[in-house]
Parts: structure tokens; C-alpha cells; sequence
């Protein structure tokens, strides 16, 4: 706004409207547009959010002319209200209260009943013809004003009235005589004196100017401070103050105030829900003073009253169309607003009144979509505790620590610390919360039975955190209050031990871990309401939403939540299994030896065309040698792949037969292959004992050349080792056997009538070689065995994108690959140079405290970083080829910002885990309404 | 060329020239050249690469018109000659040759005499009166038409010809009689005809146009076309073929033949060098059979012959303006060139000749530049093996294996397993190898005082070949045919043992490994020739050189090779050094917990100011326990780096002096911690061999605490771990006392009147608040001390660009970094997502051996990838901050492709080691010449 355009300093009620929240506050344009409605709200006027950071600007000074426009807008109520503020005979009073753009904790809240002072109260008694009711507003106006504007310890005043009652016996405030409160105004007005060295202000309009300077500083107060910093928003806005005529709840029976829900909060149930006190203000319903009775109960109680309510609520939500929070006070039978707003919800009733408001014909399915948050359909996924039971948990002193939240939903039960405890316990029909510095893939059968995982170490990309997430099991890792040992079966925390039975509970959608059982709440499924909300956001949405399924449970799960295909089907996963991971440990143990060897041998074959005689005698020699030597590793190597093949075809059947009809994106084997092995450390401390015991020869020899070859495989830094699309030129004949299992099980099924869609994904491609090298081979046998078996199958071979220089290369890379998978766990890792596996232990906590980093971006995609690199790929791969497929297969897949963004890339999809397919449906639908809004790209939000 | 215009198929040497080498090959150009310049040269044509091209094309088919063309130059030649091809009474000869733009080896060589059947011979023999010289010619020509154009094993011609002089009891083919010859003719023939069906061609043309196709088809031969891949020559050259007619060597007394230098090719003494021989053939000087005379004794046993040799050679020489190698014939007196071509040279002589031939006005300084490769400077800086004793050793049996070679020069020395033995072994004054699996920073000073260092495992970045480059020490890695076993002292190689105090000789210019001690020659220093070719490179330069170095001593060589500043000075190999190596380690152990600890009192504390008077209660108690814990562990952390200051400062003071004038780049610490601290794995077994022996509890505690310590600082992938300016971050501390150090050295020096000229760097910066977060902190501490001391030092604060963010976020980094040091070793690293301890030993090699990387992108620059973000940066950087200061301290700020990248990437500087500079410094100046002469961006190239 241009300085020298002359701006309202504050607007009467009348004068604004809802739309207003900027300038008025929320409070503030809710009671104008009620005026402005027609309902029945006291008078009274806004000061606007300007003239705070004005005050603010200015070092706490009034900004020139405001203290004139709050007298001219204060002589429009008297006039209205046929009072005068200050009159002794029939003084105008009123209320002044915060309201910003968006409410928030440790604002100034209210201060009744300002106006008041010894003569003015004198008028109110005659007025009212109600002493009792005179002093105690009085009482209670000294009270908060000396506490809010003055700073005084509220504790102080309240001691001296317990005194008095304590003095008469008297047990409720309403039964304190006039005379008692008459003293107690006396006292504390002295007290007042005595604490500040002024008296307290007996000059309405110093009340009021104070009132409305403690509403300014209050902005700049520290937990508004916090709060701001922690919801991101910004510390400019400044507050709007209310100031209203005051209406009576207390001035006798037929007087009240309560807080109504035009709908029910918790539930959604469209009946109006809340509570009201007769005879009352509104600080004794807060205060919890007086029982309050529910609002169910006003019909009987008090028909008339009630149907003005139910009137005005009706309208309200009409008008507002949505639930609405309301306050009201009732002065002599009638019903006064004092505030509206959209009311805070739990996730089951923001579903429910979105999708009945849309019944109701109220909203559209776009404000459906738009009003429900992916946080609030997260909710709904998953076990959780119910808030006071946790409560009560932590005054118990049960809350043991708190770690990283890692996978959402709670759990309950037995600590065990060993997979295969785990798997004992499980099968005895217990629930189980696995326990463990850190998880590996030896684990993920005891994973799998457990209800929840614990862990001190790793972040949320840990391999703990990836797999329960996968499978929707709570998890909370970095834990790292406690100090876990697994070999002695237990657990330090707090200086305490606590050992392998002992029950715990833990939530990972908070990270908290409490000691003790609690009840879980299952949500078991999605409900009908959600389902048709997600139905509408399918409608809506762009983006494709896909799953990441590594079997045909975790396929009809991401089915049922509502993919539309599988974006990431992990076949090491499938290697792991018990049943398979000896064979390819035999393939692992071969394969080096037999490759090498193959190459040596090809090479001397090359040699032998171009050689002389005398150079063909000495290959001759060296071509048997080495033939010789390649025999025994070959036939290693090619039985354990013969023995995978069926195995493997039969993994890819199960999956692409629940996947009937939709595409499904199967990626070649990808981690390093010393992951498939026993671990280097404790095969080291297995061959140290067994040296210094000689107590088993035979096992020392064999255990000495298992740790010499992990010795040989071992990397210094494994990510960036020998694995994803390495594997496959290094040791061609995985893949080859990997893609033939594919397409064989694929021509079985179509031969069954299965409707097959194909994807094959090649991993970590950097360079066009790379992605021509394995496009080639896998089109190889993949014609092959179509040939063979005379069956044709719809398929596509693309790349993963998760190495910077397969963005800067997207252009070359998409003249191969059909699609691209954005990988973003591993992009983000080299592009920030940060192991995921170490930084979110060592130093993102870290960052995130000084304000390095305002998130962990692992969790959320890191847009102009990350972001950039994408967009690259983006363009160049779509500059070579316009049809290319793009998508993301990265943990960013189902986190709604990060969804987000990806639709404003302009991807084809994106693909996350099966519980976070709603989330990301939704996510995806409410970013094409935020284009729709803008119409403008992402980079210009 | 558009396919309408008619082009020539083939010159007659007086209608080329020297210039057109792409169309006539480089022996048709020269020889045109020399016609035209009038040199005594036989007259002859040259048939063009294009018809090569065109034949290839057809199918290996003549084009049309050309035998036509191939006819009509004949008989302009017979013309010329008064001779006639195929005229029994006075018949033409002509030698047919290959000759393409590049020369290389596989390709048709020579055949003479062609035109010589039964007829012509009978001819000859009138003509000449020689009949022993015609059979002979006829012999010669047999067997080379054979073996080049039939295909038939020369051999078998040879043995033929060997069991006549058997037989005859003669030893000098020169000594068989005609009548010999004449039967030989007869059994040639027959050979022929007998192996290949047909009989030996006597029609002349039929001759000439198989010799034709022969070259043609020697084009696609798999020698030359291996050659070609090797050194990127294009396929689609072709060759030409040179008809020439034949003058004879082998005549008589006053006939002969030889080959010259016009200056000595060895030393590049001005000076002709060479051979000759008289009476004979050019293939006797080749084959070897008669030993040829020095061409110094020409002058006084042949000198009217050596004056017109000598008339040629300097006219030659004065028109190619280059050392020429000549091919020449003496028919009866009379000189021919045959050939004329810019000689291959040694080094030295490379150097010598160019700075030679600007004094003597013949060629610009640009132009001597231009002539000298940067290897071939590089070669002048390292000791090295005569290539003659190195074939007697390979002939011995000797070459025990062939690793990577990872820093140049030759070592010959007795071998020791670990660092301790290496530094005894050298005080005694012995040459030592260091030969271990891989070698850590505790080996530095081990491989110090090594003459030569050989692992088994890592690639050329490892850092074995790191270490050995930066101080120059002949260096071979990833000798993985050798099984090295440091504890038993022992190397296994072939199967056979070798142990401490063998002796080995190592090429780590070639990666040979040698068995025995062989000679090494020594360079020295530059030569003056080399320091004023060097100094005219500077004058073309536009890039600054610096060097990588560490300590004074490294600085003063870097000064004394030319380098204009230290680029990157690593204050970790302070660290290590073992003075102070457990001060360090004493800090290590106390940082974790001071640090944790602190944070979580500046928690509390800041918690305090907001708390309410119950929480203060609560904060007040955690104060004082979290006060008291961390107590202790801060002391030690505090001490510790009060330890360091004043060491650190004395090695700044060493380093900034001796760069007096210069600036130096000081980069602040940028390992992970646990590089500073015992293996884990030593650890691990020593704890597991304490608790099973149980003989010392004490030590076994104090080892079991360490073990927990270095289990909570391992990381799964170190290089993308709490490393570079995360340290900085996570421990201020460190950063702090480092730059304290820096900046008091600096201003003590100021004070003592030396000129200070000083940068601090922070490593690994990916995003702009680590930048800003460690430049504030840094110059906070800079302008304090400068403050205290009351000296104002010229200094500025930068980065490193090593991370593929901070290249896309380079525009917000420059505005707090004044300069960019690439680091393309790490940017390389993360790029590609390549781990350089791991992936030179794993997959690379497999990866350049099926081609999908053309080199190892650790040695040469991929401009491609990790170039795109280098120029993204360039330009982000740049746009901020127009004069940020931008150069690259990796690796390839040393290798000659790559520093011409940087020229046209418009970097400031590189920065390489001391050993490297000279190289740099030419590469530059080349990259500079090469843009003036394109006048394109790099791009274009």
C-alpha cells in the first residue's frame, strides 16, 4: 500500500467484511460479516493489522490520529447503544480482544467488562439494579486487565479471593456476596498501587488505550514468536483489536454463554455441538469454574433460546459453507454472536463435512478436495492413541523418549531385539515391537511380524524407516536417548535397564515412546466418505499415482488404496528371502572370479584373430590356462543363476498377475551385492576367535575365505560402489537371467488371458552408454524368449534419474529409455553430497537446529536444489523425446509438498508406498487446484 | 563435397602440394611439396583418399574411371621417363606405397619393383648389364607382392630363400648368385601358383591394381583399425596410395639408401643424423641383415653424396620449419628423397628443437609452444627407465606385473611392507619401495622417504596415488595381480613368495613392476631450453597457474616450477603429522560430547528467558546437571585446541612466508573425523583377542571405550559424511581456532614487513546458508584478531564448488564467497555417484574396457557431466557477482585436456601439484593459442 494513500485506521462493523482478514483479523472480518449479515452481534469496530505494525514501527507508540479515530468510532457506538463511554449514570462498556490473520497461541485473549470505575460502576448498579452482578464485573475486569495489560500475576489476584471464600466458607465464585466482592475491588486496586507504584486507571479511555497497546505487543510476544516460526508465518502481519459493546451473560437467569460446533468437530455429524453456562461470562466456561451443560440439552432447557441458535447456526454454515466455531452469549433471553470462524476439525470429520457439505450441494468437489489436508488422510491410514490416554501416560512419567517419527501409526507391545525373537514371539500369537540399534536386510522377516520398530540410530530414510514404511508398520528411529544392546537383550534409558518383555508403546507418528501398553485405535480402512473424497480427487488430479510393491500383497494392498499402477517393484527384495538368499549368496561367491576369468578368456579370443603364429602358440597356452581356471567359477555362477531363473519367474507372475491391466515398473537388481552377504564385522570377530581358540580348524579355513572374499567386495563407500546399473554391465548375466524370468512369466500370464503391462527399469544410469549397454542386452532377451515363445507383450525399458549426471545427460539418456523414474532418495543424496544413511544421525538434526536447513531434505524434496536438477532432466528429456513417461519412485512420492511439486514439474506420475497412495492422491488433486487458481507455473508462486 | 563436382582421383606430384595432406595422405603431400620445391624427387602420383573411401563404399570395388585415370598417369610418367610400364626392352618400374594422414602401424607398407614379370625382367637385366641385381629386384619384388597383396606367409618365401644359401653354404643374401635367384623365381612362382590356384600375375596393370587395392583394403586391416580407436584418428580418413617411379639403391657401389634426421631426434643436437647403406635396398636397413654406417662417417667416405644430403636436408628443414626425417636413395651418385616428414622425437629434443628453431628466426614462440606436448614435459620432470633396459628385463622374465600407474617417473628399491620399516630402512641410507594393499594417512611419512610406492588395491585417486603425486614419488596402484600381506611381510605374485628386502623397480609412468633393481635416469631440474619455452607460455597464458601445497617445502618447489600461487593448501595433513596427531585425537574423543552437551545448555538457556516461574524451576535443575556433565568433556575439548593453536599457527607462518607475494589458498579441515583416530577394525580385533584371552583388563577397557567411540563416528559412506563444512558447523570450535591460527601467523608476518596475500576456503558448501553460517563465523574471528593485533591483512573468504548443489546454487553461494575453487575429485565423485577409493579398483576398468566410459573421469575432466554443472556454476556465479575469482584444485588442474576445458570455461586459475605446474602452464598456454586460432568457444569445437 502506497504511503501516501490515506488508509482506514480502523473499520466499524458494519463497514467491513469476511474477506477482510488481512486488515481485520480473522475474529474481526467474521464479526463484520456477520453485522453485515444481519445477525444479531453487539456493535463495535476493528483496528486494523496496519496500525499494529505501524505501533510496532514506531518504538510502542500510538501511530498520530489513532487515538482521535478510536474516540470517533467510540462516539458512533454510544450513540448506537444510546450510552457513553464513561458516563456515570449510563456508561458504555466493552470488550477489546485480540485477532489475527490466523489465531495462535500466547496472543492477548480477551478483557471484559472496560469501562468500568468507581463511578461508572455506580451507574451500573442502578442501571442493572443488580449489585452483586456490578461488582463482580467490576472484580473480574481489574483482574484480567491487571494481569493482561498491567502484567500482574493473575495467580496474586485469585489467591485473594479464595482467601475471601475460604474466610466464608464459600466454595463457588457466584456465591461470593456483593459486599465481599465490594472489599476484594478495594484490595486489589491496592494491591494494584502497590505492585506498580500507580494507581490503578480510572479514565475509561486510558483503559482502553492501554487494552489496545497490550493487544499490539502481544504479537512480538516469545510463544507467538515460537508458534509463528514453527507454521511459518510471517512475522508482519500484526494483530487486528477488537472493540465491542459489551453484552451480559451474567446478569441473571435468563442470561448465559457458550461455545457451539455447527456440526460435531470430532465425528462430523451434522448436529450442533457444544456448551453453554446460564448466568455466566464467558472466562467461567474456559476457566472451568462451573460444569458447563451440553448443547443437546439447551432444546428442553431453554426451546427458545435454542431455536435462535439453531437458526443462526444454519445460516451461518450456509453463508461461511463450512463448519463453523461459534461464541455466544444470551443477555436477557437473547442470543448475541461474538464470534465465527471455520472450526478445527479431526481428520474423520473433515472428511465427513467435505463430503456432506458437497451433498448438501453447499460446496463443490473442488472445496472438498481443497479443505481436507494429506496430514489429516494420513491420520486415517494408521493406528493411533487416543490423545488422553497418552496424556495420561506422560503424567504418569511413562513417556520414555523421544525419537524420530518415521513411519506413522502407533503401536503396542513385548520388546524383543532379535529378528528372530521376533519371528518366535510373533508366531505365539504376541505383539511384538522390535528393538534394534539399527535394522539390515537380515532382519525383514522379523520385521515383517512386528508391530512396531524401535531403533537409536539412522533417520527417516534409514533402512528401518524405508521398509516399515513400506509395509504401514509404526516405526520411530534415532531414538538415541536409549542405548540399545542387543547381545545382552536389553535396553538403557534414563540410567535404567529394561530387558527383553517388557512392554512399550510407541508412535510413530510423533516419535514418542512410552513405557507400558496403551490402546491403539484402528482405523481399519478407509472410509466410504474417504473413498468417494479420494474419488473426486482422482477426477481432479493430473499427476498418475502409483505404488511401490515388491510383492503380490503389497500390489493388491496399493490396488485397493487406489493406484493406478506399480512405479517401483524392487527385486532385491525378493532375493532376500530365506528360501533364496543361499543361492544367491553361491552366485555372489562365484561371480567375480567367473567374470573375470570370461573377460580374460574373450580377450585372448579377440587376440587370437589379429595374432601371428608365434603370438597364436603363447595365447594358445594362456587360452587353456585360463579356460581351465574359468571352468569350476563358470559353472558356479551359472548354476546358482539357473536355480533363480524359475524362482524369480515365478516373484514376477505374482506380482504382474495382481496387476492385471495396469502398468507395472520392475526394476533390475540394484543395491551392492555384499548386502546379500553375512557382515564383515562379525565374520572378523568370528576368524579372530576362532585363531586364538583353534578349536575348529575346518570352520577357521572356510570362515577365512568368506572373510577374504568380503574383504575383496568390501567399498569404502558402498552407495557409491559397485551396484544399480554396474551390476548389470559387470555381471551382464544377472540381468539377462532377471529379464528372462520377466518375460517368461509375462508370456505365461498373457497365454492365460492376463491383460500384461511392462515396464523394465534400469537403475543408477549416469551415462548413455550405461543405459545403451543394458537397454540393448535386456531388448535382447527380452525378444528372445517373445520370439521362443511366440507371444508379443506390451513393454517399455527406462531409466531411473537419481544421479545429477543423469540429469545433465536426460537429453542423451532419453534417446534409449522409454521412461523416467525420478529416484530422489538417491539424487538428493549426491547432490547434497549427504549419506542418508549417516547424515540424519550425525549432522541434519544439527542443521536443522541452527537453520541450515529448514527441513531434513529427505523428507521433503528440496526444490531448488534437487528441484533444479529435475526440471533439467525434465526439459531435456522431454526436448528429445516429447512422449517420454516421467515419474518419481523416490520416498518424496507420497509427501504432500513434494507431490506437489512434482505436478508442477509436470510429471506423469508419481509413485510411493501403498499407505501413502491416498495421501499423494489427494496431494496431487489439490495442486492442480492451486494451478487452477494461479495459473501460474511453480516458479512463480 | 557435393557429389556433382568432378574431383580429381589422383596428382601427379607436381600438381599437389604440401598442405593438402587430408586428400594425397602425409607421404603424397610431402612428396608433392618436395617436387614442387624442385628436390630431386622420382617422378610418381598419388591416388587419394577419397578414391580409398569410394572403393571402401562399392564394396571393394575400383570407382569408376579411376583405372582409366591410374592409366593416364602412367603413361605420363612413362613420358617422363622415355620408359614404358611393361616394356619388355625398356621397362618402368614403380613402387606403390601407403600413405594416410596420420601414419600407423598395420597398415601396407611398400612394395618395390612392381612391373616386373619374365619380359621386363629379361629387359632389365639388357638395360642394366646387372643380371644379378634384375633377379634380384624380380626376388624382392615375388615375396613383398606376395606377402601384402596375396596374403601368403612371408615366411615360407624366406625359408625357401634360406635353404639355398644352406645348401650353397652362404651367410649374405647380397652373396647368392644370379643363376640362384633365377631358380628361385622359378620355386616362387610355383609357391604360388600352387597355394593360390592362379599363377603369379605377370601383366603390369593387373599388378599395380591388386598393389592399389592391397593399400585400400589395409585400411580397415584390425591393426590400423585398433590403432585408430586408441588415438582417436577417425575412421573415415582413408588412405592414399603413392605410385612412384623406382630408382635403385642396389645398383652398384655408387648406389645406395638411407634414412635421416635433420637434427639428432635423441638430444635435438643441430646436427644430421642417420644411417645409410650402400648397394642395397631400403628393406635391408629395415630387416636388419647388413649393419648400416652412421651417416657422420658419409662425410668422408661419401662426400659429394653428404654435401648434396646435407643442401637438402637444410633447405628442407628451412621450408618445413621442423626436424624432418628423410628417406633417401643414391642412384649412381645421384641423391633421391623418398620421403620427407616432421620427425618423432624424444622430449628433450622436442624442447631443444623448438626453443632452437625461434633463435634461428625459422619459427614464432606461439609456434614452439604449439610443438611441445604436455606429456612430453611431463616426462622431462620425472626420473625414468631406458625403454632398452626395460625390454632386457621383460626378455629375463622379469615384468612381474602391471598395476595403474598413478604418479609418473621410475623407482627402483628394496621393498617394505609398513611405514616404520620404511622410515628405518631410509635413515640407513637405503632406496625403499613401500608395498602395501593400500596406504592411509598413517603411512604418510612412510611414503615420504620411499623412493617409490606400490599397492595392490585403489585407483588413481586413491590415496597412495594422491599422496605419491603430490610429492612427486613414483607411484603404481591397483596392482591386483600381486596378493600383499603386510603383517607376514610377505607379496605374492604368480604364485611365488617374495619378502621384505626384495628388490623391486616400479614405472608409475607405465605400471610396469619389475623383478630386481633396474637403472633410473634422472631429469634433474627443467633444462634452460624447457624454463624459456615455459616462460613464453606464460606470456600466451590467460590462465593462472598455482599449486596444491601443504608446507613450505612443497611451496618453495612450486615456486620454483612457475606457479603463480598455492591454489589449496590442506591444513588435514598438518593434522597428521605425529607430533601433534594425539592432541588431535584427544579432541576428536572430547568433541562429540562437549558439543551435544552445549547445545543442549544453550537450550535451556534460551528456554529460560520465555519459561514461566514452574518451568524455570525445572530448567534451573537440568542447567546445573547438563552443566556439571558437560564440564569435563569441554575442558578436554578446549584443551585441546589450545594445544593446536599455536602449532597451527607456526605452520601457517611456514607456508605464508615462503608464498610471500603470492596469494594462498588455505583451505580449512575437510576429512571426516575418524581418518584422525585407529582403524576400527585393528580395534575390533584387538577387544576381541583382550576378551578371549582375558590377560589385560585394564587395557581392555580402555579399548572397549574406544571401540564405542569410533562405532558412533563410523559412517556407511564416510566421503558423504560429516565432513568439509559440516564439521565447521557441527564444531565451530575446530573452524575457529584454524582461522585464529591463520590470521595471527598472517598479521605476525605483516608486522615483520612480509607481503601477506591470503584466502581461507571452506570446503564441500552446498547450500548457501553453510556458506554464510562458516563466512560469518570466519570473519568474525579474522577481524578480531586483525583488531587486537592492529593489522589490516589483505584477505578474502571463498569456497569450494564440490558438490553437484552448489554448482546449481553457485548464483546464491557468490554472494558471500569472494572466489570458487573447484574441486572436480568430490564433484566427480557425486556427479556420477562414483566413490573414488572404490570404483578405480571395481568397475571402471571393466567400464573403459566394453566402452562405456572413453577414459576413467577421475583423470580426465567428463566435460560433458560434471562440465555442464562446472559452466552452469561459472555463469550462476558470475551473474552475482561479476568478479568472483573462480579455479578448480582438484586433480585435473593438472591434466592437459582438462586445463584447456577450464581456458574455455573461463576460469581464473588452476591449481595442481608442484610436480604438475609446468604441464599446467603449457596446457594453458595451448588452450590459449588454440582459441586464437578457432576464435570459437569450446562448444564449437
Amino acid at each position: 500500500m502506497a504511503e501516501s494513500v490515506m488508509t482506514k485506521m480502523a473499520y466499524l462493523f458494519e463497514e467491513g467484511n469476511g474477506t477482510m482478514k488481512d486488515l481485520l483479523g480473522g475474529k474481526g472480518a467474521g464479526l463484520a460479516e456477520m453485522t453485515k449479515l444481519g445477525f444479531p452481534v453487539p456493535p463495535g469496530f476493528t483496528i486494523t493489522t496496519e496500525m499494529c505494525n505501524e505501533y510496532r514501527k514506531l518504538g510502542k507508540k500510538f501511530p498520530a490520529g489513532l487515538k482521535e479515530e478510536i474516540r470517533k468510532l467510540m462516539t458512533a457506538l454510544e450513540e448506537k447503544m444510546g450510552k457513553k463511554f464513561g458516563d456515570p449514570d449510563n456508561a458504555l462498556l466493552v470488550s477489546v480482544r485480540s485477532g489475527a490473520k490466523f489465531s495462535m497461541p500466547g496472543m492477548m485473549d480477551t478483557i471484559l467488562n472496560l469501562g468500568l470505575n468507581e463511578e461508572t460502576l455506580q451507574g451500573l448498579i442502578k442501571q442493572t439494579g443488580n449489585e452483586r452482578f456490578a461488582y463482580d464485573a467490576n472484580r473480574r475486569f481489574i483482574q484480567m486487565f491487571s494481569d493482561v495489560v498491567l502484567g500482574l500475576e493473575k495467580k496474586k489476584f485469585e489467591i485473594m479471593l479464595e482467601e475471601k471464600k475460604r474466610n466464608l466458607k464459600i466454595k463457588e465464585d457466584q456465591d461470593v456476596p456483593a459486599g465481599t466482592l465490594k472489599e476484594l475491588i478495594g484490595e486489589f486496586k491496592k494491591f494494584v498501587l502497590d505492585s506498580t507504584g500507580s494507581p490503578f486507571p480510572e479514565d475509561p479511555y486510558e483503559q482502553l488505550y492501554l487494552a489496545i497497546e497490550a493487544v499490539f505487543k502481544s504479537w512480538d510476544n516469545p510463544r507467538a514468536v515460537v508458534y509463528r516460526n514453527k507454521e511459518n508465518i510471517s512475522h508482519d502481519l500484526g494483530t487486528a483489536v477488537n472493540v465491542q459493546v459489551m453484552v451480559f451473560g451474567n446478569m441473571g437467569d435468563d442470561c448465559g454463554t457458550g461455545v457451539a460446533f455447527t456440526r460435531d468437530a470430532s465425528s462430523g455429524k451434522k448436529e450442533i455441538y457444544g456448551d453453554f453456562l446460564m448466568n455466566a461470562q464467558g472466562e467461567d466456561v474456559v476457566a472451568g469454574i462451573r460444569t458447563p451443560t451440553p448443547i443437546s440439552r439447551m432444546k428442553e432447557l431453554h426451546p427458545e433460546i435454542y431455536k435462535q441458535l439453531e437458526d443462526i447456526a444454519k445460516k451461518l454454515e450456509t453463508h461461511f459453507k463450512d463448519l463453523q466455531d461459534l461464541e455466544f452469549t444470551i443477555e436477557r433471553g437473547k442470543l448475541y454472536m461474538l464470534q465465527t470462524r471455520s472450526a478445527k476439525r479431526t481428520a474423520i470429520a473433515a472428511v465427513k463435512v467435505a463430503v456432506d457439505l458437497v451433498k448438501e450441494g453447499l460446496i463443490t468437489k473442488e472445496d472438498a478436495v481443497s479443505r481436507v489436508t494429506p496430514d489429516q488422510i494420513d491420520q486415517l491410514l494408521h493406528p493411533y492413541f487416543l490423545q488422553k490416554d497418552k496424556e495420561e501416560f506422560v503424567q504418569k512419567g511413562n513417556l520414555l523418549a523421544k525419537g524420530t517419527p518415521a513411519s506413522p501409526g502407533a503401536a503396542a507391545g513385548i520388546v524383543v531385539f532379535e529378528a528372530r525373537d521376533a519371528i518366535e514371539q510373533a508366531s505365539q500369537g504376541n505383539n511384538v515391537i522390535l528393538v534394534r540399534p539399527e535394522t539390515s536386510p537380515d532382519d525383514a522377516q522379523g520385521m515383517l511380524v512386528s508391530k512396531g520398530i524401535l531403533t537409536s540410530t539412522g533417520g527417516p530414510t534409514s533402512h528401518a524407516a524405508l521398509v516399515a514404511r513400506g509395509w504401514g508398520i509404526p516405526c520411530v528411529v534415532g531414538c538415541e536417548a536409549m542405548t540399545i544392546d542387543p547381545d545382552k537383550r536389553l535396553f538403557i534409558s534414563g540410567g535404567k535397564h529394561y530387558y527383553q518383555g517388557e512392554t512399550l508403546s510407541i508412535d510413530g507418528t510423533t516419535g514418542e515412546v512410552f513405557l507400558g501398553a496403551l490402546p491403539t485405535e484402528s482405523p481399519n480402512d478407509l472410509s466410504a466418505e474417504c473413498k468417494e473424497l479420494l474419488s473426486w480427487a482422482d477426477e481432479i488430479k493430473r499427476l498418475g499415482v502409483y505404488a511401490n510393491a515388491d510383492n503380490p500383497r503389497d500390489a493388491q494392498k496399493a490396488r485397493n488404496f487406489g493406484a493406478q499402477g506399480i512405479g517401483l517393484c524392487r527385486t532385491e527384495h525378493m532375493f532376500m528371502e530365506s528360501d533364496r538368499l543361499p543361492i544367491v549368496q553361491d552366485m555372489i561367491m562365484a561371480a567375480p572370479e567367473a567374470v573375470r576369468l570370461k573377460a580374460q578368456v574373450d580377450r585372448l579370443n579377440k587376440l587370437w584373430v589379429k595374432a601371428d603364429e608365434k603370438e597364436k602358440v603363447r595365447i594358445k597356452k594362456d587360452l587353456e590356462k585360463f579356460g581351465k581356471a574359468l571352468d569350476a567359477p563358470w559353472k558356479d555362477y551359472r548354476a546358482a543363476l539357473d536355480k533363480l531363473l524359475p524362482i524369480q519367474r515365478e516373484d514376477f507372475r505374482g506380482i504382474l498377475k495382481a496387476m492385471e491391466g495396469l502398468w507395472t515398473i520392475i526394476r533390475l537388481l540394484d543395491p551392492p551385492l555384499h548386502e546379500f552377504l553375512p557382515s564383515f564385522e562379525d565374520t572378523l570377530v568370528e576368524v579372530t576367535t576362532l585363531r586364538l581358540t583353534k578349536t575348529d580348524p575346518e570352520q577357521l579355513t572356510k570362515k577365512e575365505a568368506l572373510l577374504e572374499r568380503l574383504k575383496a567386495m568390501r567399498e569404502f563407500n558402498p552407495m557409491l560402489g559397485l551396484r544399480v546399473c554396474r551390476l548389470g554391465i559387470v555381471y551382464p548375466e544377472i540381468y539377462e537371467m532377471q529379464v528372462q524370468a520377466i518375460f517368461e512369466a509375462a508370456c505365461e500370464l498373457k497365454k492365460e488371458g492376463v491383460d500384461v503391462k511392462l515396464e523394465v527399469m534400469i537403475p543408477g544410469v549416469g551415462h548413455v552408454n550405461e543405459m545403451k549397454f543394458t537397454r540393448d542386452a535386456a531388448k535382447y532377451i527380452a525378444e528372445k524368449v517373445m520370439n521362443d515363445k511366440g507371444i508379443k507383450i506390451d513393454y517399455k525399458i527406462g531409466t531411473m534419474v537419481e544421479l545429477p549426471r543423469a540429469c545433465v545427460a536426460a537429453g542423451e539418456l532419453a534417446k534409449y529409455a522409454q521412461f523416467f523414474s525420478f529416484g530422489t532418495n538417491d539424487l538428493t543424496q549426491t547432490t547434497y553430497g549427504y549419506s542418508r544413511d549417516d547424515a540424519a544421525k550425525s549432522f541434519i538434526p544439527v542443521y536443522v537446529d541452527k537453520g541450515i536447513l529448514e527441513h531434513d531434505p529427505f523428507l521433503i524434496l528440496d526444490r531448488e536444489g534437487v528441484g533444479s536438477l529435475m526440471k533439467l532432466a525434465v526439459e531435456q528429456g522431454r526436448k528429445t523425446n516429447p512422449d517420454i513417461e516421467i515419474g518419481i519412485c523416490g520416498e518424496h512420492g507420497g509427501e504432500p509438498s513434494s507431490v506437489e511439486f512434482c505436478h508442477f514439474l509436470g510429471l506423469n506420475y508419481v509413485s510411493c508406498s501403498p499407505y501413502r497412495v491416498p495421501i499423494a492422491r489427494l496431494s496431487a488433486a489439490q495442486a492442480k487446484l492451486k494451478e487452477d487458481k494461479k495459473a501460474g507455473s511453480y516458479e512463480n508462486r
